[in-house]
C-alpha cells in the first residue's frame, strides 16, 4: 500500500545522512528530480540540471564523499532490525500535513513503534516547553499528558527533559498514545538521561526521526525538529517557557502552519512563565487542562473523523486490527488486556491498534474502557465537545 | 462652575436616600422629569404624570414617607463638614464616562476627598479580585497598585479586604493618585479593618459613593457599585478571582461599556485563578506589569490629554492649581514637597492638584518628580506606551 518503490526510498534514506533536516532548497530540488537522480548526481558525480547552486551543490558533494553510498541500505536494514520502518511522502503511513511545510518538509521519517503514524497524527497534540521546568511546569505537562491521552489524543513531544519527559510520561501512565520527536537518530537516546524513556515509547508508542539511525543531535536539528513536531499536530500547548525559549519557535511555528497554539498560564513572578504570558498576549489561547484543549483543537475542521462514522471499510482493516476489532463487545465494552486476550494479540500489539480503530472512527476510548463507536448520525451538536 | 442649581442638588442629595444604585426605571423618570419634581411627587405627594409604573411608585413613596424631607440638607451639612460634596450629572466634576451608564448612571456622587475626581479619572484603571486573596494575589495588586501610580494613572477600587485593600496601598505607597468607591455611605467604614485605609484615601485620595453618609452597605450594593468601578474606569484588571466571583462581573460589565478587560495570571492549580484563566479565554488580555496595562489602555482613543498638551487654558486653572504650576521649574522638576513648599499650600493639596495638571496635560511625573509636560509636536510614534 504505497507508491514509494525500493530505489527511491532508498535514495530518500540515502539523503537524510547528508542533507541537513528542513533543506528547502534540497526541498525544491526534489520537486523538480527524483530522489534517485539526485543520489547519483551527488555520489555519483553524475552533473545535475540548470536551477542548482553550485557551492551548495558542492558542499553536498563533499558530504557524500565522506559517506558510504551502501549506508543507506545499512541504515534501512538497521531500523528493520529495530523494528522500525522508513517512510516517505507517498506512502500510506505518511503524515499529510508534514506536507503542510512546503520545501522543508523532511525528506523521510525514521520511524520505531508498532502503530500506525499517520493514524495516531489525526488526533495529536504537542506539549513543549523548559527542560528545566519548575515542579509546577512539570505537574502541569504531566496531567495534560494523561489528560489528552484519556480523551484519546496523541502526545507528542520531544523527549527532553523537564516538560517533554513529564508530557509523554504522563501519557504513558494513562496507556495513551504518545510520539516522541527526536533531534537525532531514533536509535540515538537523548538526553542519556532518557534512555529508558525512549526506550518505553519506542514500546508503547512511536519514537520517529528525520535523522538516520546512530546520528547525533546538533543546535539547529533541535530546533529543526521542532517544526515536525508544530506540523505534525492540531496544536501546541506551551506548559512554561522562559521568554526567548525554543518552545515559542515551536508554538509561533504553529500559529504559522494554521495550528492551535495554546499556552498554560502560571505566576507572572515565574520567569518560566515569562514565555507563555508573552505568547498569550499574542496569538495564544489560555489553557488551563486537557479538556479546554480538547474542546480547542477538536472544534474546527474536524481532521479526525471519529464521530463521523467510519472513513475506511471495515474489511479494509489489517487482520490484526480487525480481530481486535471483532473482540471489542457490542455492549459495554472491555478493557486493553481483554481485548488482546481475545483477539490473541499481545496487550501492546492490541493498544496501538486500538488506537488506530480510534482515529479511523471504530472505537472510542472511555478512560480504561474500548467500546464501539456510536455513530453520531446528524448530531453535529454534540461534535463540538471534541474527543 | 456648574450647571446644577441647589434646588435640583438638593432634590438629588434626597433621591439618593430612597433610591437604590442603578434603578434604571428612576433613572428613565429623570430623564422625563426634573429632580425637583420627582421629590415632590415622592415626598409631597404630588402625582406624577403618565409613564410611570404606580407599584413602583409606591415603594419609592413609603421608602420617603420613612424619611425626612429635610435630611438631604442634613446630608450635604455632613458631606460639607467632612471636607466633601456631592456632585451631579452637569457639574464640572462629574465624569462624563459615568453616562455610558445610562439610566442605570448614578443619580448623583458623593465625594471625600481634595482632588477633581473627573480630572483624576481621565487615566484611571481599576484593579479588582478576591477578597480572600492569596499572598501571591496581594503581592500583584500591590506590585500593580504601585506601578500605575508611578506611571500617573489612577487606581481605582472597591477598599475591600484582599486585592482592593492592596491595591490602594500600593497606590498610595507610590505617593499616587487612588479613588476608593463604596458600598455604603463615604463616612460608613466598611470592612471596619479598612478604617484607617479609607481615611488614608480620603486624605490622599478620594473615596466615592452613590449612598448618602451614614448609609450601610448591602449584598446588591456592593454589586452595583461594581458597575460604576467599570465605568469609571479606562480599563479593569481583574488579580485572582474565583469562578463565579464578584469580580467577574465588574470585568464583564467593562467589557461591555467597552473599556479594556484584562487579568493577570496565576497557577492554573490555583482556584483563585480559575476565574480570571475563565475571562482570559473570553474576552480579557493578558497583563503581567503595569507596563502592560498602560500600553493597553493608553494606546487607543487617548481620553487623556496628557500627551497632546494641555486641554485648558493656563488662565482657566484655579488659584491653587495655578500657583502650583508656577513652582514647577522649567528645568529638571520637584518632588511634590519642594513644590508644597513654593507655592504655599499643604503638601496633600499640592498632590492632588498635581495629578490634576498631569490629566490636564501641564505636567508629567517621573517616579518622585514633577516637571513640565513635553509638548509632543507630532510625535504620534511615541505616543503608543501611554504615561
Amino acid at each position: 500500500m504505497s507508491d514509494v518503490g525500493e530505489e527511491e526510498r532508498t535514495a530518500r534514506a540515502a539523503l537524510t545522512r547528508i542533507v541537513e533536516p528542513g533543506d528547502e532548497t534540497v526541498g525544491r530540488w526534489l520537486r523538480q528530480t527524483a530522489p534517485v537522480h539526485l543520489v547519483q548526481a551527488l555520489f555519483g558525480g553524475r552533473d545535475m540540471s540548470s536551477g542548482v547552486s553550485k557551492e551548495k551543490f558542492q558542499g553536498l558533494r563533499m558530504r557524500a564523499a565522506r559517506t558510504d553510498i551502501d549506508g543507506a541500505a545499512a541504515d534501512l536494514a538497521a531500523i528493520g532490525a529495530l523494528g522500525g520502518r522508513f517512510i516517505c511522502p507517498g506512502d500510506d503511513e505518511w503524515p499529510q500535513q508534514l506536507n503542510d511545510l512546503g520545501d522543508g518538509r523532511p525528506i523521510g521519517l525514521w520511524v520505531r513503534g508498532r502503530a500506525n503514524l499517520r493514524m495516531w497524527a489525526l488526533k495529536s497534540v504537542s506539549i513543549v516547553g523548559a527542560r528545566a521546568c519548575t515542579e509546577y511546569g512539570a505537574h502541569l505537562a504531566a496531567t495534560l499528558g494523561a489528560g489528552l491521552a484519556d480523551r484519546g489524543w496523541t502526545v507528542v513531544s520531544g523527549a527532553a527533559y523537564g516538560v517533554d519527559g513529564a508530557a509523554h510520561r504522563g501519557a504513558l501512565a494513562a496507556e495513551g498514545a504518545s510520539v516522541a520527536v527526536l533531534a537525532s537518530g531514533v536509535d540515538y537516546a537523548y538526553p542519556r538521561g532518557h534512555t529508558e524513556l525512549i526506550h518505553r515509547l519506542a514500546e508503547q508508542g512511536l519514537v520517529i526521526a528525520e535523522l538516520p539511525p546512530g546520528d547525533h543531535p546538533t543546535r539547529s536539528r533541535f530546533i529543526l525538529r521542532n517544526r515536525v513536531i508544530a506540523a505534525l499536530t492540531r496544536g501546541t500547548v506551551v506548559v512554561e517557557a522562559e521568554l526567548r525559549s525554543g518552545s515559542l519557535v515551536t508554538a509561533r511555528r504553529a500559529t504559522e502552519l494554521g495550528r492551535f497554539t495554546m499556552g498554560m498560564p502560571g505566576p507572572v513572578t515565574s520567569g518560566l512563565s515569562a514565555g507563555v504570558h508573552q505568547l498569550l498576549r499574542g496569538e495564544a489561547v489560555v489553557v488551563t487542562d486537557a479538556a479546554e484543549v480538547v474542546e480547542l483543537v477538536g472544534s474546527i475542521g474536524d481532521l479526525a473523523p471519529a464521530q463521523r462514522g467510519p472513513v475506511l471499510a471495515r474489511d479494509l482493516l489489517d487482520p490484526v486490527a480487525s480481530r481486535v476489532l471483532e473482540a471489542v463487545p457490542a455492549r459495554g465494552g472491555a478493557d486493553s488486556r481483554r481485548l488482546a486476550r481475545d483477539s490473541g494479540t499481545a496487550e501492546e500489539v492490541a493498544q496501538g491498534k486500538l488506537f488506530e480503530l480510534q482515529s479511523l472512527g471504530f472505537v472510542q476510548r472511555c478512560g480504561a474502557v474500548w467500546e464501539l463507536a456510536r455513530r453520531s448520525v446528524g448530531a453535529t451538536g454534540s461534535r463540538r465537545g471534541g474527543a
